[in-house]
């Protein structure tokens, strides 16, 4: 499924194009075993392992020149340059990626993303994954697939799995005392996941396109703090993930749907007990669930999951795509785009 | 402030009316710090406390009249036959009163409602306190509040509360191995409780008056068994109980609606996690949380409780009750009444 590793890897091979500049492409993915809470926040370690789907929608594409002779990044966000939390957070990437080449350059990045930003569909995801790509082979990182997983993690934890195609799970990586920060940071990088007869479509309600009234860390963060239910989900996601893969290995869609739908639920229930509460669902987010309820009662197999955003995601078969996208068009008077399975990160060839 | 266990009292003294009849009157309560699971469905014994305002609205009115030569209880609700269900749940209850009573006459029982029915509006409450209280008198069960509120208790586990008025905090009762059946059921029942200078109003956004999808002991039952949140938030709701109590007694309604708030959302977040979910939020009353999230963002003290229904409840200022009730009837386009603290159950006195 992730077919685009090894291609990925062969342009590694290649390293920087000519102009000491690299451009590479992304896709967001949405996790069926969600990601919620850092148990380390600077290396972005996960409390749970995560499990998504890589889509074929929405890529970011971001490309990466070296700027010798500049005393600090210019980093450009569809066409403006980018404010405040946004350009640091590329800078301090970039940091890291610096130190790791033992280079010091400054770089110029622009990025254009077709999500879009802010309103929980992992804008951040294709954005760090893309620029993992990008920045490593514009640096002369050589990294294969599994070493940009990490390096997309520091950047935004769900960007790791956008690194591969198809599904793919991210290891939080054990944690004993002795580990040192390498090992930590070693053992936490997403992998492709074994997937029988699978093809699904994701049904994507765009309920609200505006930036967030809590960013997804500070409502993460908050969960994990403040939360009463907190660790009882990170228990039950735990169970959760191996039902997942045995659903996905069995291409069992209708477990791998109640699963998914479950543990969304369950996510969100620990951010409604946050203090204060943190709800990202909207009244229309409950109309498109009731749409799905209803749906499932008339035999279609239909699934909800929801990030840190109002927007509703439905999972189905590709088959019935169509008639879901119409009822919670019809049901939530929005927009909807029909995704699928999506390729993993890659190096855009105009490189070489 | 609970003015009428008194009179209650002196009423139980005269015991029965005439006719060997008897009729009570008593109000629905709302819980502050809910009551959700039982530990014992047979005696009705809770995991946790739980403290209600008993309200001045939507009482019910029960009379019990012994019929000697019957060999079955007659029950009207609402001028027509009870139907199963409900007409066997006042079977069972006048059962046990019988028992204790050692009588065996069938009785003759009407009740009205003021409340819509099953809506998560405590229709059980009053309905269990008023009958509690009527059957009592009629079979001549010498009964003081706390004994009532026990008796209560086995019809409808909400429904002690509704014996006193004001604020009533309802015991689990500690549960011990070496407990007899007697000492759990003498251990749980609700008491008065102590509130400083607090006169709130309490807006009731009535969003649904339809019979619900999933019965509250049901959903109950599920959440017990199923949510992997369920018991991170009993424990949670110990402390909020604690809180809420001392809030009370200092008369801070701030901190008495935030506990409030966030016990309720962690009760229905702990349903969201539930197998099958159980969902009672509606998209209107994310509308009404909404609202009130903007009057306290306005400087005006709302707080939101919800029960098992759509409906929600909006804890305020009595001062505010009409700015409040007029936000919430824009915002979300339905009937709104406005509660105030009410009287405890009383036998009326028209049978003496």
């Amino acid at each position: 499924m992730p077919v685009d590793v090894q291609l990925l890897d062969a342009q590694l091979l290649d390293g920087r194009s000519r102009d000491g500049g690299a451009t590479a492409v992304a896709h967001p993915n949405i996790a069926l075993v969600k990601y919620w809470g850092k148990r380390d926040a600077r290396l972005v370690l996960p409390y749970t392992d995560s499990l998504s789907m890589t889509l074929d929608v929405f890529p970011t594409t971001t490309s990466v020149r070296l700027s010798p002779g500049a005393t600090a990044d210019e980093v450009t966000l569809n066409g403006a340059p980018a404010q405040g939390e946004a350009g640091r957070r590329v800078t301090a990437f970039l940091d890291l990626v610096r130190e790791r080449a033992g280079r010091a350059e400054r770089a110029v990045v622009g990025t254009s993303n077709t999500v879009p930003t802010g309103a929980g569909l992992a804008s951040s995801a294709s954005g760090f994954a893309a620029l993992a790509v990008a920045s490593a082979a514009a640096y002369g990182l050589r990294l294969d697939a599994t070493g940009l997983s990490r390096l997309a993690r520091r950047g935004s934890g769900s960007a790791s799995r956008s690194i591969f195609g198809g599904f793919a799970v991210w290891r939080a990586g054990a944690n004993t005392d002795r580990d040192t920060e390498t090992a930590l940071d070693l053992a936490s990088h997403a992998e492709p996941v074994a997937v029988g007869d699978l093809t699904p479509a994701l049904v994507i309600a765009l309920l609200d396109a505006g930036p967030k009234a809590v960013s997804s860390r500070e409502a993460m963060r908050r969960t994990v703090e403040t939360s009463p239910l907190y660790r009882a989900w990170a228990e039950s996601s735990r169970d959760d993930l191996v039902e997942m893969r045995e659903a996905l290995r069995h291409g069992d869609l209708a477990t791998v749907g109640e699963v998914a739908e479950r543990n969304a639920l369950g996510m969100h229930a620990t951010m409604l007990a946050a203090r204060p509460a943190v709800r990202y669902l909207s009244p229309t987010s409950l109309t498109v669930l009731d749409t799905v309820l209803r749906l499932r009662r008339d035999g279609v197999p239909a699934y909800a999951t929801i990030d840190a955003g109002p927007n509703v995601k439905v999972l189905c078969r590709r088959s019935d795509a169509d008639q879901v996208s119409e009822a919670v068009r019809a049901a939530a008077s929005c927009p909807v785009v029909v995704a699928h399975c999506g390729p993993g990160a890659c190096l855009h060839t105009g490189n070489r």
